[in-house]
């Protein structure tokens, strides 16, 4: 079957999203049961320049749904910054996994070639759909799941590699 | 253009691996102005049973490799187990850069619909070309750049998430 960006970009972000929202539920009720405050779990950080654990859920999400929406060319949906609870956190980033699967394949027809233009906090960024793609999107999405993981196992919640992964599939 | 296995797995595993051995190199960098034994940087874990640094660029070299060969149909080359200075990973990172590049895109053709079959340490592995590339080499593959890269945050290496992305392109 012929790839598309559709199958390069929706299974796999909806996939990276559903193992953060589970391992994440690990994470809360690790926080229960050794009577943890949630918020400091959601606050701790690897270094004190790197954003904490809430952040990097935040941006593991804007950046798969803004992600897709501009490949797909929808409509961008706001991600809104705000505290979330752990149990605010799992249902958002299952809400994203929701509007990712929303999206049809129709859609992303034509969005190699097709320019992506966004803003960051200082400057307009252009690069071409199939590099934004496998350039900026994924990298960065699986840069905070993992950075979310690896908080999460440093403060010794008990996560392995399929917590990350997901389950295997079979061919 | 339509999109290939070949560029969704080459180009982007070349540049998580040449943006490795980029910061590897700060990282060595910052072992030498700070007289930390460098073999003590490379055993730097998150967590007790966690791999330490050394192991996390061995994986991201052999997944990227073994990864790319097996969809392009090419004898999977062996990666080698054995203690490498930071000099050493970094050419070895380097060197799996070049064995990517000397892969051709007509070598991919008709991966996605293959089935890849690898062994791990405890099974036999099946997975179709696509999925094998979006659901395993790739998570896997910046999941171990992106621990290295917390690992030497952790460790004070002054790295910022463009040393993991690499410089912006255009469009």
């Amino acid at each position: 079957m012929t790839l598309t960006l559709y199958t390069a970009a929706v299974p796999t972000c909806t996939r990276a999203l559903n193992n953060l929202a589970a391992f994440l539920e690990k994470g809360a009720a690790y926080a229960e049961a050794r009577k943890i405050d949630p918020a400091v779990l959601l606050n701790t950080r690897l270094y004190p320049d790197m954003f904490p654990l809430a952040t990097q859920i935040h941006i593991a999400n804007d950046i798969a749904q803004g992600g897709a929406a501009r490949l797909a060319g929808a409509e961008v949906p706001v991600f809104e910054a705000k505290e979330r609870s752990f149990a605010e956190w799992i249902a958002t980033t299952r809400g994203t996994v929701a509007y990712l699967e929303s999206l049809k394949p129709a859609q992303f027809a034509g969005a190699e070639d097709k320019t992506i233009t966004w803003q960051t906090r200082t400057s307009t960024r252009n690069m071409q759909g199939t590099p934004y793609l496998f350039h900026h999107v994924l990298p960065n999405v699986f840069f905070h799941v993992t950075t979310a993981y690896d908080i999460l196992r440093q403060a010794g919640v008990e996560l392995g590699k399929l917590d990350y992964l997901g389950k295997p599939q079979a061919a």
